[in-house]
């Protein structure tokens, strides 16, 4: 099984290997050939007369006890998987929301929630916490069981994307609502016709997508943007006691960040040289176990999205201090409860075990750390806009859009999403990324999938220098300069963890309407060269009914249903104007990719190379 | 495989094999082996990693990609299907919520409401019609993102319980938040402490019981509380215009009703004697094709809970109309807007075609229908309590605890759910009926399992005189005498469909308060000896957690883990009462009900006998 040219991770798997631990890697080996049943969406298990399967080859049972048939089975398998996504950004939004109501909460960017505010129409109320407490009661609302749709879809997008929506039915209501509902639907005997199935699999994940959105307003409301910032897979130092949140739990790194600065003498008489406190959310996924064997890390607080319940184990050999915080819950880990998270206590609490860590991990020789390189991460859209301005102040989009236009850029294209363990690490990513930029299309990545391109050095200007074509290099060399990067920008331009993914939405949408047209007729497409976890379905599946063309280089469990392949990959387009590109050759989906840029481009009216 | 001994049931399975049209027995058999992994709970597909298996037997792999193990899996496995059952019930009961918000919406029953209001300790305002909108408004309330427990948990459980429920971390707040956590937490590294993970499913199944219950109060208001009816598989007469309603939607059945009355010149002009609309949520399940293949359904709405998507193939034999209606959703049937579900349009769509089919069916030599027995159904714990009342008008209950004191009555026990294909029909039911009711154990029955109940003369004064021992005899005896019945209640009080088992619940917390004790220490069981839906599973998962002993029949998908099966089937009594008795061999099962009773009954000092 070819894993990975990277030395660093090499290095780490080797280590792995001689200690005996397991890694995800190992773990698959043991699980092929894997059910392909399960692969090809047509095992249902949804009640208990099953679980049922259907032959893909038309030999075997043709549908399931209660009579579904395998067109019925794709749908639901599908829209389960999409509905537990949305479930997901629901839960990771609402714990947003909570946060943003807590009595005191600090506000690190007025200008964001004047903005949001005025966006929502929220009446003007006295005072910042005024509104504050206003726009958490609104965004309170979007979770409630309504007859409106969610403010957070109303205010955000075009507004013929609104009535695309409206029309085919994929307007969602209350966001847990439509939760409910799609896992409903996917019952047995409830919804068996697949496209009815798959429609409110589409409202569902739009309603998750109004998640994603809301969530990154208020984060940035009270934590601030987030800015060009570095990072690694390993910690920097051996030095420093390093602590590691991983999720998306802004609210846990910043009381860690309070705590360590409480107890830093303590580290100084430990001979630490200070605290390292990182958020993992971004880039780790599949390698969150080579991560930890490092032997680096003194403390990890897991935060109930991704994180392999092997970490525990592993952490048994470097002896580092596993925390389950809100809803984790790990078994063998230190656990925090719901109510402590966020808190102060909880804070300190790691910190103090960490430093305990530390002191362990000082005692006993500290293996070599593999090679981590490091790169330039988390650009927000805001922090783009602002970039942008520096070359036209009343106009920030101006430069970007007639790079469009022009044919500098030829269009955008977001890389992201999870790695997955089934295909060659960061080898589909790198290749997109490079034949792409080569082919002049400007290049956006969140979630996990990005940690490829910061191990690989895409995620710097140097990469710029040594990929991208000519249209685009000048455009980002541009910019880089304008904002001061004493450059190009980098490659690729981070947004953050798979949540941000809905912030290239943001940046879509201006377009959209700057160019006066719907969001089904940019040169803007997806790319989720690898993805596992089921909120990238929720976001592949949003971006679709958002109007893009999304690739998918691991197909989703649909492929035993001919109909939900053809309805997702053709059908869809009359509805939505998006679809799926299913193609898991990297090279391919480069063509397809740019084929559907250059179609939307000939759209437009705009010349194509 | 056998399937039946009931003649009826016979000769209808054979009309479909001389047809050559398949039923669900037909299905299960081409299913066979059904794959052990899923029966188990160690198969997951929570991410595009895998699908995983884990060898039950620890040769093969002992954990999926991620890491998890057999007990996080079977727990996640088992806390989805949970999860879905509740949010069936979400939906079901919201559909109430909007149907009572409706304006001009009439009260059928005004004691109700204000008992219901007075419960919740609503604030008086002028007239019925204010005081039901504002009964929406809180219904409505409980689906929302809160921080407080349902209304409908807080005000009809014991005080004992709701503390239990409290410190065990399983009260749920918003009743979709939680469908939407436990989705969550079940997702791939996300929570995967089994038993953690086990009490987001134990809250969800909770908000489940809330939403059922909630839905009873608003239909008793709006439809009157369910009262005693005939009711059979087959329709009582050929020469009616056959209507059935599939599912729970009370608002269909009654548009369907006026529906028939305005139309009831054409059906004479046709040759018909009138018009026959039944509602078949209660007790129809596995039947439902047999039930169509009497020949004698013109026309059958399915709403969207357990309508077998075989059902439109089987209605192009016998002619009969098929609707989709709510959320429905089947190909190759007529779909009805969801807007115009419960308006009088689609009651006369429905109506106007299930005239054309009779037309039709008059033409053709219409086949004999199978053998298809009455029985007197529909029950409610109001019209026990009204017949209770006859015997004790001050204090309706007195009766039945002082019968239950004195051992005249050993305790009670529901025994419902849903039939299963793999168990031989009605068979377990019927045992432990027979055996329980000879122990002078009081029987209710609710949910589709019923039908057995009802196809086999159990819901007869006749069963009572034959199987009932001789303290539930005279019990039933002086209720049915003094409630003008003219002899004995049957052997089992019919309490409606599968949402219905809360109305069990009812009577169980008002013996629980009169005897000053919580649910847990009360001589009531739940048995579900077949189900197969996963809402079944959320009323068995809701029982245990209000404090009952509750048996299955068929082993929920939790077999894979030693340590789930020791949690659900032991461990949960410290936190909870209740607890799981898994045993498919009915004989078996009354022998472990009826010493969980007797054990009850010492706890309070009662004598067994």
């Amino acid at each position: 099984m070819k894993i990975s040219s990277d030395p660093g991770i090499r290095a780490l798997l080797e280590r792995a290997r001689n200690l005996g631990i397991e890694t995800v890697w190992d773990r698959c080996q043991t699980q092929l050939p894997q059910c392909g049943f399960g692969e090809l969406g047509v095992c249902c298990h949804n009640c208990s007369q099953g679980p049922c399967r259907i032959d893909p080859f038309g030999n075997g049972p043709r549908s399931g006890v209660c009579g579904a048939g395998r067109d019925t089975l794709a749908s639901s398998t599908f829209v389960r998987a999409v509905t537990a996504g949305t479930a997901a950004l629901s839960v990771y939004a609402k714990g947003m929301v909570r946060l943003v109501s807590a009595p005191g909460r600090e506000i690190k960017n007025m200008e964001k929630l004047e903005a949001v505010a005025g966006r929502l129409g929220l009446n003007p109320v006295p005072g910042p916490v005024g509104l504050l407490q206003q726009l958490a009661d609104t965004a309170r609302a979007e979770f409630s069981f309504r007859d409106e749709p969610p403010a957070w879809i109303l205010t955000t997008l075009t507004k013929g994307r609104i009535d695309s929506l409206g029309k085919a039915g994929a307007l969602p209501q209350g966001i847990d609502s439509s939760i409910a509902e799609s896992v409903q639907r996917s019952a047995m005997g409830a919804t068996s016709d697949p496209l009815d199935l798959l429609l409110s699999g589409v409202k569902c994940a739009v309603a998750g997508f109004a998640a994603s959105r809301l969530a990154s307003d208020l984060a940035d409301i009270v934590f601030g943007a987030p800015q060009p910032a570095v990072t690694s897979l390993a910690p920097n130092s051996e030095s420093q006691v390093n602590i590691a949140v991983q999720g998306f739990d802004r609210a846990l790194t910043q009381s860690l960040e309070i705590a360590a600065g409480e107890l830093a003498d303590e580290a100084k008489v430990l001979g630490a040289t200070g605290f390292n406190v990182m958020a993992l959310g971004w880039g780790q996924s599949i390698l969150q176990e080579l991560s930890l064997l490092t032997g680096l890390w003194d403390a990890v607080a897991v935060t109930g999205q991704c994180s392999y319940p092997s970490l525990s184990d592993t952490a048994g050999w470097t002896g580092t201090k596993i925390f389950a915080a809100g809803l984790a819950g790990m078994p063998g880990v230190f656990q925090l409860d719901q109510e402590e998270n966020g808190a102060g206590e909880t804070g300190r609490k790691i910190v103090r075990e960490a430093l305990g860590a530390f002191k362990v991990r000082q005692e006993k020789a500290a293996p070599a750390p593999g090679e981590a390189r490091m790169a330039l991460m988390g650009f927000s859209y805001s922090s783009i806009l602002s970039a942008l301005a520096e070359l036209n102040p009343a106009d920030p989009l101006q430069f970007l859009l007639e790079s469009i236009v022009k044919g500098r850029i030829q269009g955008i294209a977001l890389i992201g999403g999870c790695p997955n363990v089934k295909m060659p690490l960061a080898e589909s990513f790198l290749v997109l990324a490079r034949e792409l930029a080569r082919r002049d299309i400007l290049l956006l990545t969140a979630g996990c999938g990005a940690g490829s391109f910061a191990r690989h050095g895409m995620l710097t200007s140097g990469a710029t220098h040594e990929y991208a074509g000519p249209g685009l290099k000048s455009f980002l060399t541009a910019v880089g300069e304008a904002s001061g990067a004493g450059g190009p920008w980098p490659l690729l331009l981070h947004l953050g963890g798979c949540p941000d993914i809905c912030r290239a939405i943001d940046l879509a949408v201006d377009l959209a309407n700057k160019l006066g047209v719907d969001l089904s007729r940019l040169p803007f497409v997806f790319s989720l060269p690898e993805y596992s976890n089921e909120r990238a379905l929720t976001f592949a599946l949003s971006a679709l009914a958002l109007g893009l063309p999304v690739h998918l280089g691991i197909t989703p469990p649909v492929m035993g249903s001919n109909l939900m392949v053809n309805i997702l990959t053709g059908g869809v387009k009359d509805l939505f104007g998006g679809y799926f590109i299913l193609e898991s050759d990297p090279y391919q989906a480069v063509n397809k990719l740019s084929d559907a840029i250059s179609q939307r481009r000939k759209g437009l009216s705009l010349g194509v190379r």
